[in-house]
Formats: C-alpha cells, sequence, structure tokens
C-alpha cells in the first residue's frame, strides 16, 4: 500500500471505513490497558494498585466490545483474539500517547488524565451515532470513563499541590505528554466518511472543551499549561514510537507461541 | 515429563546428554548476548558502547558453533535458528545469572565478570576434551573469553577502587550477584555422562580457581567477597526467574510473527 492510499483512504469502501475506525478505537483502549497492567502488583499504595488494575480491565472490555463491532461489521479474516494479538505494528492505529512507558506513577496518572477526558468527550459525542450499536457501546462505556477522569483529575491536583518534589515531577510529565495531545483529535479520511453518515464524530469540535477542562485542573493543580509548541503525530497512520513493539512483543507472546489458543 | 525425569535424565541416551550438554553452553551465552545487546546504542561512551556490543556478538557466534555441533550430533527436528528463537522458557537451561537484567553499567560488568571468569575457565578445560569438534570450539572461543575476562577485571578494579559512589554502586552489583554464582558449578546425569566419556568437565574442580581469581580481584578492587550464603539455582533444570520470560518475548518476536523466516 503507498503512504498517500495509506494517508487518504482512497480505495477504502465506506463499510471499510466504519471497520477501520472502529478498531481504532479499540486500539486505543488496548495498548493502554496493556500498559496500565503492568503496574499490576507494583502499585504505590494498595488502594491505587486495584484502581489501575481495574482502569485497565475497563479498557480492554471495551476494547472486546468495539473488537466484536468490527467483526461483525467486516470480516477480514480475523476474530477478535487474532484483531488484538496478531497483527503487525504498523496495523495497530492507536495514538502514540497510550504506548509511552509508565515511568512512574506521575507520567501514568498524567498520561491517563489525557487519555480519560479525551474519551469521554468522545463517548459523550458518539451516544448520539446514528449506529445504534456504537452509541449503546459509547454509553456503557462513557459510564466507567466518567469515574476514571475524576480519578485521575483528583490525582493531577493533589499531586501538583502536593510536596515540591510531587509538583516538579507531575509537572515534568505534563510538559513530556504534552507533545502527544496533538494527535488526539487528529482525523483523515476515515472520520470524514463517517461524519458525514452520521455515525462518526467530528474531533475538532471536541478540543475546546478538552482544552478547557485540562486548563481548569491544572490551575487547580497550581501546574502550568505547557507553551512549547513542539508536536507528534504518526500512530494514527501506523507509525509508531520504539516502544510500541516492545510493548506488542510482550503482549503477543502467548498467541504467537501458541497460535489459536484458547482458554 | 516428571521432574524426577527432568532433574536425573534417567532416559536419556549418551547421544541425548551430548546433545544437552552442548545446547546447555550454547544457552548461556545466547541469552547474555541478547541481554548485553540492549546495551547497543546505550553504553556509558562510545568506546565502551562498542566494545559490549562486540562482547555480545562473540557470545552469540559461540553459541552458533555450540548450536550446529549439537544438531549434527543429534537430530531433533530443530536448526540452529528454531533452537535459538522457537523453544518455550522452560526448555533454555542457561544459569540463572545470565537472564538478569542489565540494571546499569556496574551492574552488567559484574554479572559479565563473574560469566567471563567461568567460562574461561569451562573452555580452557574443554580444550582437552576426547570431542575434537568440542575441543575445538573451546579453544577458539577461549581465546574471545580471555579477553572479555581482561577487559571486565579491569572495570571491576577501576570502579571499585574509583569514586566512593562507584565503589559503593559496585559492591551492591557484586552482592546482589553473589547468589547466582554457586549454580555456575551445578552438575547431573547429563554431566556426569559426559564426564566418564572424557568429552565433559568436572565443574567442581574449577570452583577454588575461580574463587581465587574473584577474590583478587575484589581486593586489588577494594571490594568486599560477600559473607551471605543466600544462593539461588534453576536455570539448568528449566525454572528460570521472571527476566526470562521477557527477554525471550523480544528475542524471539521475528520468528514468531514470521515463522521459518530467512533473511
Amino acid at each position: 500500500m503507498f503512504l498517500t492510499e495509506f494517508l487518504t483512504c482512497k480505495h477504502m469502501t465506506t463499510q471499510e471505513a466504519f471497520y477501520n475506525y472502529i478498531v481504532r478505537l479499540g486500539d486505543d483502549s488496548l495498548i493502554l490497558g496493556q500498559r496500565l497492567s503492568e503496574w499490576c502488583g507494583h502499585g504505590p499504595v494498595l488502594e491505587e494498585d486495584i484502581a489501575l488494575t481495574n482502569i485497565a480491565l475497563d479498557l480492554i472490555g471495551q476494547t472486546n466490545n468495539l473488537y466484536e463491532l468490527a467483526v461483525s461489521i467486516e470480516n477480514k479474516g480475523k476474530n477478535i483474539d487474532q484483531l488484538a494479538f496478531l497483527r503487525l505494528e504498523k496495523e495497530y492505529e492507536n495514538l502514540l500517547l497510550v504506548e509511552q512507558p509508565n515511568v512512574d506513577f506521575g507520567y501514568t496518572i498524567v498520561r491517563q488524565f489525557f487519555f480519560d477526558l479525551y474519551r469521554k468527550l468522545v463517548f459523550e459525542a458518539l451516544c448520539n451515532s446514528t449506529d445504534e450499536r456504537l452509541a449503546g457501546i459509547a454509553e456503557k462505556s462513557l459510564k466507567e470513563t466518567k469515574y476514571h477522569l475524576k480519578h485521575t483529575s483528583e490525582w493531577i491536583i493533589r499531586l501538583g499541590d502536593g510536596t515540591e518534589e510531587s509538583h516538579q515531577r507531575i509537572q515534568e510529565a505534563v510538559n513530556f505528554h504534552w507533545r502527544f495531545t496533538q494527535e488526539l483529535f487528529f482525523q483523515n479520511d476515515v472520520d470524514s466518511t463517517l461524519i458525514e453518515l452520521g455515525i462518526g464524530i467530528d474531533l475538532t469540535t471536541l478540543f475546546d472543551d478538552w482544552k478547557k477542562y485540562v486548563s481548569n485542573v491544572l490551575q487547580q493543580a497550581t501546574l502550568e499549561l505547557p507553551s512549547h509548541s513542539f508536536k507528534l503525530e504518526g500512530g494514527r497512520t501506523g507509525m509508531h514510537s520504539e516502544h510500541l513493539g516492545y510493548l506488542l512483543a510482550e503482549m503477543q507472546y502467548m498467541q504467537r507461541a501458541f497460535p489459536n489458543l484458547t482458554w
């Protein structure tokens, strides 16, 4: 496939665009869920260990529902396990943000906060999708996502307005992840096709609300909104950071070593 | 296979024991080579980056020769690539020492020092193996191993007898890896079968020389020989630390994703 086709989906049918749209939503939560699950047994306190692992489970659950919908839209010869575990790196279209390493609790919380807020706005809008199945998943997922966002917003404030060290470290994490936030609103022909059909949403309409909420929370946390304009994109077109390969190697090991493994 | 058979090789033919003996030698250098290769592009200084990567290459080269010999002894239906990349975790019989994480340069050098010295003594003894092919590999490998040992011994002294911080960190690394050194001299029926044939060597005869050399280098480095007696074993019988699984997931990814891949 040539890069131009990859970017513009020139030869994509509506059905293929819909499939792609849903898989992309699922990829975000799959990769972030896998990343978060690395915290299991390593949380800073027991309650937070359980919270992070529960959020990871919610994300994997959302992925499950989304992939099931995708497979019902278009049969690409892959069931949901194969979608999750048997694609190559460049076939995943998740955001660069969600594949970034955990680093420490501060980095993890900032990454999650940026994503939860974005995901909440996306699901709120998708509740009005003309596709009832997608609207149903959005409604169900919105409930848990609101809880995730509450949890991470509180942590941002608590750590930002905490000790000198926690303030400095959370500010550093905000500055680091800022470069990946422009991609949250990336759109290509997949989106425009779905927007026209009333199935998908125009992400650009969510940006102001996203920015306003972030500004508000950072202000409460005595943190600064980064002013640098260095931004990175690529995940949505399969061009990932070095971190995704390692994550996939680990995540895919079982299905690669024992193809068609079932419980 | 029952655990008892696993440990005692009750039903093993001489040929199978020889195969196993050689694969084990190859597993040590494969896993350590893979681990060391993680330093490529991350060394503390350019010269050391190149040195570590060269040592990694030597180790992979040794593995290559050893696996080729193994495959010529007994056809287990696996070529050398399949031996390297398509076994499951418990089928690798490398030492626990070599699968330990790099952590920092100090940890990496101590792990390498303990291994280089052991490997040098093993190859010196194997030069007298009644199997000419094995003696040939030993002779060839001994040359590079002596260089590796010189390199790591010098680093131990330089870091131990360096700054306060380098001294403290290298001592910590010595203390950490000490627990894996007893396993260097692990023997079971595979060894006794090969010793009887004059092909293999009695590792227990190497222990005094190993300890003496270590003591000498640590003394020059103003470091202390650990006094604790906490020792771990398992690698030689396929019972590995948590670290090997992650290493294998990464190392095996290409062959798992593209079975029978060739250059």
